[in-house]
């Protein structure tokens, strides 16, 4: 393997620039040449990718956002989209694709295996750690920091007016920026997609919450749960309870911005390094990551397939903390 | 003057406890007795006042929202609440009250002011900085540096993906934090309720940002623009501009929240002893505020009634540096 | 049993107070008392010992430093100081202990388990990782997290400049912090006690880096690198490179404050109700740790004994990374 | 006039890159050409400049330091080295400069300004706020809340274990930082340089702040305290107060470096703006700044000769809040 292409794809997630950063670096120091791919699969279509130096990565690390853009790409799912790709990536003799992304992206990554001699390794890149396959996935942790830094304001406010808050964070199929920020938030209590909550469960913990003097109570609410949004929530509290002072803030978009932690710039650093040494060593079509602190290697197929498991013992803490 | 009551009233702003504190310890170095009434108006009516000491306000010039609480009172709108808040301070023998809080709270201050012999000084706590008679209001700095900071995140989502945002920000009456945290954010385009912007003029600009090879662009929406909200305004550009890929982010309550920044605190502190030495100096309902680097004393009718003009240099501002 | 203690010991970190929080709400819905003792070992002797209420732990989950404050103890580490701790315990009947703390705090903890009929967990509590038994203590990630931030404003001004900064970060005796947070900031080299650097290396490292064009470097130093410290190294750097325009920076104590990071809530929130649960299940003498993200209970003398060796990973990505 | 050049010099501060930009989208909105220098008179005297366009300045508003570098210039100090500058700037038809930068950068445009026909107009950007001329400068706020922001993580552990820490903060002749700092840090006691304290002062205030049950104490030093620097500060109290546990933290260089707050990058893109336009109506060898919230044009000569006091108000505030 003599050339390596990268590129970043789908919904965009702080450390992904610390992860080109690290393919890039990784390559040139195993004498590999690295190739940047802008757009994601739009850029392998139109044929944007060009050579990249150690200088190009240079005071990116601590960036959010990726410098090599990203992009949805419908013409990828086509199968001339996808042999304009090929063709564009065999016109500079790549024999290799780091693919740093999500789930759409990964669907990609194993469509295109399957038709293409071109071995893929996937970087889990999403902010909603929702891959089989690794622990963890790079920005996630900026992502929980984020939403919790404004819990954490949102609470001043609330104790200051003795309201309850209904606060909604991302998570369309998963929990976990939900459980985690409302566990490090002091949430009275998590509503997430892998659990079924009723809205007499949300009732039951208000009152508890002020029979036990309370004067303010926060819910943390994923966008994907089964009740609905923050709003409809809130709106179906306020019917049964139309003297508390309810409010409702939707994090939104900040979630997927800013500076990348620490923990993020470290995992998306090991996570370059290794993508780079699977495809020297024979991997292909796989996604790496990160299982309990050793790297692996997942079969694509079943990264974007199975479903990660929200850990039980975080569900039970929100209960025995909001006492 | 022997004993003086402090409360904070309205919407929360930070900052309100470094004042609270400035208040209680200048009180203290001056011989005067401080007594905190909680949850402003509702406290004065329920007799919630209790003496303080200098170690009640140890460690809470960093805290964002109030310890004394803040409600609005529906009660204090009657001549019998007045009567009673006014028959509560007489019991624990205050002769001068310090009402941190805006405009609804020096509504409500003026009247008590009229009716009773009870001296008062408002310090100006909003997060609006739509007072009259203070060059600033405590908690605007953080305000717009909380907004700043949430533009600065979403940012770099829209770089990343060639997107158009909406940021609407707070401001019902004002665009004051809408300008700054533009101005800061490099906004393309700010919309105020000070200024009447057409949509044509929201397309034109976009249009000019296309033209110029800008691949992103924001545009900050203070939340009581007259051409609605940041949500309607995005629904009439996406009409418009199918092709577009807008977002919309709305911050909310965040900006209410937070550690105050320096100058807040700084501010606020300046403004509580100001707020002590002229109840000391015979002022009496009057909001204490900074203009031009001085400390001055603003009759509160005047504070509430006369509205205070947005910048016009900030506004030319946001044209020329969208270039 | 019945009641348990709660204290503090040693070099605060950030989350302390969450474990705090934790165990007393963990003991509350498992039908514990929850005794908070105050100034660790210190308060045990002097009895300063107090039941406490779920309300003791409201509005602290984000708090650095600890509310039930910290001390090192002389007294205790005599036999009779021992034993007026262990009187005091039985006074108030308590029949466990948890101790969130370091190697001292544990070292203490097992002199006391050894003598006496006590159960004790361990909750590990310190800046430096550096305990058997956990793959991360509370108060690391944030510690990294703050040196980070230091970090990136430090290569503002370096790179403004074209300046070699030497920043030294904590880390008597490890040099995780060093190495999580040169990785994190994109250094040229890290120093740790855990590996031998020559001045040489050091020297090799800058030279590189001007050969290749870099117009900045950072050096982190761990204070207990085997070097010096980061004055001493950058002396001597100084004598072999008179051009180079070499500054020094020590971190020093804002790396044990600051509001915890969410990682260490939530990790501090486990381990709280870990230890209680672990003393209800006859744990005795051990310290309560997560490896491979499973809750596992190590014998305190293992803890306090064995050391916890450096990931080489980490050491060969900062070498790869600064090409 | 037709092209302006713009550079950076001397130490840089936060918001310097905002001016930057202000100063490149003002020329280009009022049809004039500006032109970068890099490295301060370094790049003058080396032919360093070119052309800039609005993309160049795109997405530099947030970020510390400056993209343009800074320089220290020895050469610039001789006739021969101004001489140089002159031609290379006759060379690119430049007729206006912009200079940001401290007092030094002020001296060295003053004496060039004497010398060739040549009109300069200076925008203050230091982080020590020690300019007459301006109210404050660019790059103060964001220092004074970084400073603070450490105040604020060091007061956690100084809490935690009753500590007393002596906290050196930049400002060789001035204790703007300091004094700013420590009203917003709640700091007990503030040393600088404008007001002489006794090393019986400090003392007494110690002594004050434990008779009055504080169980810990923090003061803030300028590190141009005619006392000495923290360290020596602290030296001395120890051999007064051998019990205290007493601690030092020099916080050094992160307070150059971050990004700009919300108010430095307002305030640089005025005085950017405002320097353009000086330029085009005629001002020659004048700092612009703002004064009383009015943008003003001083002779050169007096910013650079004439102190600006601290003002009185804030160092009896100290007194005061620190009861």
């Amino acid at each position: 393997m003599k050339k390596i292409g990268v590129f970043t794809s789908g919904g965009d997630a702080p450390g992904m620039n610390a992860c080109v950063r690290s393919v890039v670096r990784s390559c040139l120091s195993l004498d590999i040449e690295p190739y940047g791919i802008w757009r994601g699969y739009n850029g392998m279509i139109a044929g944007d990718i060009r050579k990249m130096v150690s200088h190009d990565v240079s005071n990116i690390v601590q960036r959010g956002g990726t410098i090599l853009k990203s992009a949805r790409s419908e013409e990828f799912l086509t199968k001339e989209g996808r042999q304009k790709a090929y063709d564009n990536l065999m016109e500079h003799e790549i024999d290799g694709l780091i693919a740093i992304g999500g789930d759409g992206t990964f669907t990609g990554a194993n469509l295109f295996g399957d038709e293409f001699e071109m071995p893929i390794v996937g970087a889990p890149g999403t902010i909603d750690n929702d891959l089989y396959g690794s622990d963890i996935t790079i920005g996630f942790d900026t992502a929980v920091n984020t939403a919790l830094d404004a819990i954490d304001k949102i609470r001043d406010t609330a104790n200051s007016h003795d309201r309850v808050f209904f606060i909604e964070v991302m998570g369309r199929n998963s929990g976990y920026i939900a459980i985690q920020s409302g566990i490090g938030g002091g949430a009275e209590m998590v509503m997430v997609p892998e659990t079924s909550t009723t809205m007499d469960d949300v009732i039951q913990t208000l009152k508890k919450g002020r029979d036990s003097q309370k004067t303010s109570s926060i819910i943390v609410v994923a966008e994907g749960d089964e009740q609905g949004n923050a709003h409809e929530i809130a709106g179906r509290v306020r019917e049964h309870n139309p003297d508390l002072d309810i409010r409702v803030s939707t994090l939104g978009h900040i979630q997927r911005g800013g500076s990348p932690s620490a923990f993020d710039r470290v995992l998306a650093s090991r996570l370059g390094l290794a993508a780079v040494e699977g495809l020297l060593n024979g991997e292909k079509n796989v996604m790496v990551g990160v299982i309990d602190n050793k790297i692996t290697y997942t079969n694509l197929k079943l990264a974007i397939s199975k479903s990660k498991p929200l850990n039980q013992e975080l569900i039970r803490l929100v209960d025995i903390l909001s006492i």
